[in-house]
């Protein structure tokens, strides 16, 4: 068999597979689910109904989500075994390995058995992923140990109520589940590739998604909203903003937040995002965060001709809520989780194991040599 | 961007990067690992050798190996929330889930802070994994807290003791080295795949190895030594083999441990535990399992023109060392880690963040609907 060369590095625009999930930078829509315009779904949707779109292929009507939601509030609590295990991690582990044992722990006491429970697995994790990391947080951060019960409707009030361990404003409420439906699903970027090859040997749901948390914790990956907070938090004023942007781009420093692997001119995300962050600000009654974050964002445009990402204004979107920066990656999770669990699925109905090939750069054979004579 | 088409199905014959590691298939010698046939390897090296081979490109001279050695025999034991964690996971837990979490909780307290540490991590991981594996067995299954450390110098006999509690022989000792000669690595196969995926999102070598256990977990990957002992052990006599085995190709069902993704006329592995294997038996004194596996050899190659690979016989040889069915899989963890580790380091010396694309199948662009009007 030859191989076909090396195409681009990364696999850059080399296809891997096919998929009904989800469209990336397509003339006229930067970003579909199932057809749907993300923009679309974020105004008129909630982000159970995007879960149950990508799950099914399609949105669910009035009694279906119902049900939907209604199998995932009865799901939140966390066993025993898991609580012991995350009171075992300490407070200055990096929160994403927090979310991958808990989420690799959970498969030792409640395996998918087989994949007719692929759904129940994902359903599991959906609703379970708020506790695993808030459970954690307050626990490690403020030696309480919570509830992890809430009678907040949706995954995302529920989140913030454990958090904060007060009822979240409604409109609180709300960006928290634009966020989470801007975040489900992004094609074949990394961590979701990562699910699909784990997929693909027909390993279980809790190692694909485990595989796919692992790599989202890569800070060419997730993690940039946290690098854009701790960025913004830095600088006093939009005007020193500029400043120091200035200073950072002379100094050839990465700013994160700007520009997209795909998309060239613009994130479709990012509009959204930002008319949220704007809102939220305005609640807040401190706009200064806010303005900052305009303030890069025009100078990165002017300069560079880089735009924000979904991540530059969720950073202070998130901010205005009151979540802990290093809790910025977690929820990426909780939203993500959906697309991850989507594509295992579809892997699955229509699987080959995924093993390409190399190309050897090594060492002509030779023979061991005994290890007196090395 | 016009993103090029799906090539093969799995990327099957699609180079998807540089390795100086391993060739698989290539003219004239079956297997290398840094230019040496894993054969050469196999007669005239240890292990600990082809760990520090994989890691540094060169096999080392004693002064070296002596060093290498010592660093691994002093990390052992595992901290003590990692015991309590392994207690908490039920006996029937999948070993490879277990696997998984020890490595994925160890990344908790024990993190590979920045890249200067990757290969104290892959050792870490390397001196731990049977301790991992046998802890969590010998608790779950026989209510034993063993201790973590023993006097056995090279990582197989260090396993066999940890698990048998008694000193293994020679014989056990060398095979068992040669075993994870053998299963050390293997290119861009699936699991290896993971782990570059996650590397190059840059994050950390806990998580490349998570997710690599996660994948090696699949029917399709790991565990076909498993399957194939299963098998063979229904099979009363090499007579009976050929007959239940015509059964099972005329029910057209699965049969493990034979064939393989690349190799098309033999694995060059299988000569070598096949030999092993039959020493086995002997010492054994009963050879009755190594004959029906030869008998099984026999038959597939006769009509179906299919050769053992890898883990065909690697199911005796391991039955006849006492080691548990359940723990192959784990076994090749404990091995392949080595290959995982290296693919990790050389992603991260030269990456790019691998993000292929998709060919979409999906929906036409739609609107999205009121609920009530669903």
């Amino acid at each position: 068999m030859v191989d076909k060369k090396l195409a681009g590095a990364g696999l850059r625009g080399q296809s891997a597979g096919e998929t009904a999930l989800c469209t990336v930078g397509k003339t006229g829509s930067g970003l579909t689910y199932c057809g749907y315009d993300v923009k679309d779904l974020a105004d008129n949707a909630t982000f159970e109904e995007v879960a149950y779109l990508l799950f099914n292929g399609e949105l669910p009507n009035s009694a279906q989500l119902q049900e939907y939601k209604a199998s995932l509030f009865i799901q939140r609590d966390l066993p025993q075994a898991l609580k012991e295990v995350l009171k075992l991690i300490p407070a200055d582990a990096h929160p994403m390995d927090v979310m991958r044992t808990g989420c690799s722990f959970l498969g030792n006491l409640e395996p998918e058995t087989d994949f007719s429970k692929q759904q129940q697995a994902a359903n599991r994790l959906l609703a379970a992923f708020p506790a695993i990391m808030c459970f954690w947080y307050r626990y490690s951060h403020d030696g309480v140990e919570i509830d992890c019960v809430t009678d907040e409707e949706s995954i995302g009030g529920h989140f913030l109520k454990l958090l904060r361990g007060e009822t979240p404003s409604e409109q609180h409420r709300r960006v928290i589940d634009v966020s989470l439906i801007l975040y489900a699903e992004h094609e074949f970027n990394a961590s979701t590739f990562t699910a699909r090859v784990c997929a693909s040997t027909l390993s279980d749901m809790y190692s694909c998604i485990t595989g796919a948390i692992g790599s989202l914790r890569g800070p060419l990956h997730g993690g940039a909203n946290e690098a854009a907070m701790d960025m913004i938090q830095k600088f006093k004023s939009p005007e020193d903003a500029k400043v120091q942007m200035a200073g950072m781009l002379a100094r050839k420093e990465k700013i994160m937040g700007f520009g997209h692997a795909i998309y060239r001119e613009s994130d479709p995300r990012n509009v959204i995002i930002k008319e949220w962050s704007e809102k939220l600000a305005h609640e807040h009654g401190d706009t200064s965060l806010y303005d900052i974050s305009v303030a890069c964002e025009e100078y990165m445009w002017d300069t560079k001709k880089l735009f924000c990402n979904a991540d530059f204004f969720h950073a202070s979107a998130y901010h205005f809520m009151g979540i802990p920066t290093k809790l910025f990656t977690p929820i990426f999770v909780c939203s993500r989780l959906t697309g991850w669990a989507a594509h295992v699925m579809e892997q699955r109905s229509n699987n080959r194991i995924i093993r390409p090939s190399a190309d050897y750069i090594g060492s002509e054979p030779r023979k061991v040599m005994p290890i007196n004579q090395r």
